[in-house]
């Protein structure tokens, strides 16, 4: 795009799921809107032995699995004629140099290409090293871009080494870090409500915000995932990625413009302002369990102490947020499959009148992310046919009922297309993931240092006691604020 | 209610329809609730010749006709056992003492009463000063309240003289003068949305608010008050009472307390906030139109020059309000039956998003008070699978999606218990009405003393152009948000 040239996105791991179930109908899904360039070219390259023909038919399958929209064989067919594959390794120098070619052949000149990692982490460095070595990262005929999957790193020093390796060969603005949850359209909007509206603002600061609380959780276990999982734990699989960006999303300074250096320069300073843990900061701000049966799943080392829950209490040290607690959580097995971000006021500096439980409650601003996409705000009013008592009502914007019509997008599709137009906006920056690890390692070191045992919880349940405790120490409860159910 | 003695209530005017329809079907009511006082006596007076049971029986038809409630025949029996009627005239001396004996009679010693003006409001003075001469306004043996219906005085040096002649025989603390709309559930619930909750106040000011408008329109026209309206017209009809209450609590800083005396000083603040209008302001900020018709509706002066419709702009000349115009309008015979207060945010100060018709839209904040009572936010949301275009979405609250249980009650119902309470929060004070004629009455001189012709306007429109005219100079254009039909 821009060049007028062919693109070409050459997938590694193709042959994985990844591929299967986002990619191709990510791809597809943009190309029957028009949306993606002309000339594009999709090259899968793997360990496995596929034709052309027998790739193609492995994608229809799960294109007809898991797309959001109603297959159409003819459109199918147009968009698979331009999907090709390679059979190839990924540390021989000479398969690079197949590829290179094969990539040349099929677009017969200059052309512009997407490299996307959708292997597993470890292969990263070798697959740059060897298209930088075959050439293939110089722009010298078309723009180069290398999209990389997470994790990205599995702390700050193997984040370090994996950004020093790669920009050795590439620049930054080559690399596209891929955190597919600012692919979704309810994370884009907190962006789009602070900052397309007058009246959110003037509220988002100390001086009305009591505490922030930012629950990810998950009803499923670890499921197929348990050994790598297992590797992980939730800090590294939820925490440094979706929870730190929901946080930097809510917490940042309005940016100078929507434009990528100017948003993730705003997110880096939200990550440096966060307090980081100590040990003794640790054993008091942070809460880590493991599901009851976690060590029971298959592929789950039998003495293993991965956490699947944690709960932190952050502070971001900044003149907006001083004083104000972020409270985040996240972990499997859990209650309800639940992304929601509150923003919880404080009560009126004055009490005029009186609540139905004595005071007012205080304002609570939800951002739902999921399963309910939508804006709610808990908001006083007075209890008809009483003299001056207040209730809790809720005022309510669902995604659903305002865009009926538009079915929201799948993460990656937004994300391909912002890659195939250069926009990183919605990509983490070397910078960024450093600092998030930053963020994490100590927490996690803190856990191996101590000789706390590790807390179980029941399945079904909302985490360990403790985790209500953080909270319960200040004199405060985590919101669980289902508008359809649950009201309250 | 206090101090345990008998309540005897006196309705002056009492054959007359506002009786019928409001007063007694509100009192019913509050027994069937238990909110009134046990021992509560009703005596009606007037100029008709009734028996206690012929009185009963018309209010029986009045009840069946107007409440709200199912109609239960124990329950009204019991109730109007309660209900008396003494025939009289509002110049008799003598009368007076009878009516003094009868309500003696009926208590059998001490007890409280509530005078209640439902008369025309010639008689008010004649009444009040045979009440004082007959001995029945001291409190010796209970208390003594005057309720006052509106209009109180026709314009200032009227209202002026009635307080005046009020004031000798009642100290401000009996009088109770009635503006029913302040007995409206959602007019009550402008104070508590402003001050039980914690995100409006900051944002309530100057800064953030780019104008007010005030809408409180009818679809019929003068119908059976004809003559009636035509000697007062639009402003003393609406603006004088409703629309200035709306006004006042929507503009006035918190109160200290949400008591009487707090509540009223800081209105009558408001109200001695607002620019006064002379000929000159008065030709450039205010319209006034009679509907096309008027004319011949039966009771209308031929040659009646009454507007049936005003608009106007004012000025807030305080620390919050400076530069903040308030348009108010009002009238008779337009297309809807409409009541709201719209609070027109100004943009964000930095425009990060593009909306769908070029930026996004500034946030509205609707406070509708009929006929769809509740609260609505325009805020901009992301429009899915866009880059980062908005589009204004509706946060709505609505009551009786909230309180379903609870029908919103008579206005005369709260004003009613009220009175008996002894709490005059939700009535207006001297000071109060005062203020308000006071800036009714140079607007309503300079309409006198300009040549200017009245306009007129079609039935079924929103008002003469010069209406909308009057905000088009500033750039501006009327609020109709009707949310259930015409969301924009």
């Amino acid at each position: 795009m821009g060049n007028g040239l062919p693109t070409s996105i050459i997938i590694f791991g193709a042959s994985g799921d990844l591929t299967r179930r986002k990619l191709i109908p990510s791809l597809f899904n943009l190309c029957r809107k028009g949306r993606a360039p002309k000339q594009v070219r999709i090259l899968g390259y793997g360990g496995t032995a596929y034709t052309h023909e027998a790739f193609r038919a492995h994608l229809e399958q799960g294109i007809r699995q898991f797309a959001a929209f109603e297959f159409q064989p003819e459109q199918w067919a147009a968009f698979a004629e331009t999907i090709f594959y390679l059979q190839g390794k990924y540390d021989q120098f000479a398969d690079f140099e197949t590829l290179d070619a094969e990539i040349s052949k099929l677009e017969n000149g200059a052309d512009n290409r997407i490299y996307y990692m959708a292997t597993p982490p470890s292969v990263y460095p070798n697959i740059i090293d060897l298209l930088g070595a075959t050439g293939q990262l110089n722009e010298r005929s078309g723009w180069r871009r290398v999209v990389i999957e997470k994790p990205f790193g599995a702390d700050l020093a193997s984040a370090q080494s994996l950004n020093r390796q790669i920009h050795k060969t590439l620049s930054e603005n080559q690399i596209y870090r891929i955190d597919h949850y600012l692919g979704k359209e309810t994370v884009q909007n907190i962006l789009v409500a602070r900052f397309a509206n007058t009246i959110f603002e003037p509220l988002w600061n100390r001086n009305y915000i009591d505490h922030v609380e930012i629950t990810v959780t998950e009803k499923v276990g670890v499921e197929h995932r348990a050994r790598f999982y297992d590797s992980v734990g939730v800090m590294r699989d939820m925490f440094q990625n979706h929870l730190l960006q929901l946080l930097s999303l809510v917490a940042m300074e309005p940016p100078s413009a929507f434009e990528a250096n100017a948003l993730r320069n705003e997110k880096v300073k939200v990550l440096a302002s966060i307090r980081p843990m100590n040990i003794e900061s640790a054993s008091k701000n942070t809460v880590r369990a493991q599901y009851r049966g976690y060590l029971q799943e298959g592929g789950v080392n039998l003495e293993s102490k991965t956490p699947t829950f944690a709960a932190l209490k952050l502070h971001v040290d900044n003149w907006r947020w001083q004083g104000v607690p972020f409270y985040l959580r996240s972990g499997k097995a859990l209650k309800e499959k639940l992304s929601q971000i509150v923003i919880q006021f404080k009560e009126p500096p004055h009490l005029l009148f009186n609540g139905a439980n004595g005071g007012p409650n205080p304002n609570a601003l939800v951002l739902y992310l999921q399963p309910d996409e939508g804006v709610h705000w808990r908001f006083e009013a007075k209890v008809p046919d009483t003299i001056s008592e207040t209730r809790s009502v809720d005022m309510e914007f669902h995604y659903a009922d305002s865009f009926t019509k538009t079915a929201l997008p799948e993460a990656y599709e937004r994300l391909l297309l912002d890659t195939i137009s250069g926009d990183a906006s919605l990509f983490t920056r070397a910078d960024e993931v450093e600092a998030a690890w930053g963020l994490i390692d100590p927490i996690l070191e803190a856990w191996d240092a101590s000789h706390q045992t590790l807390d179980t919880y029941e399945i079904g349940s909302w985490g360990p006691a403790k985790a209500d405790a953080l909270l319960a120490r200040d004199g405060r409860i985590w919101t669980v604020w289902n508008a359809h159910t649950d009201k309250k």
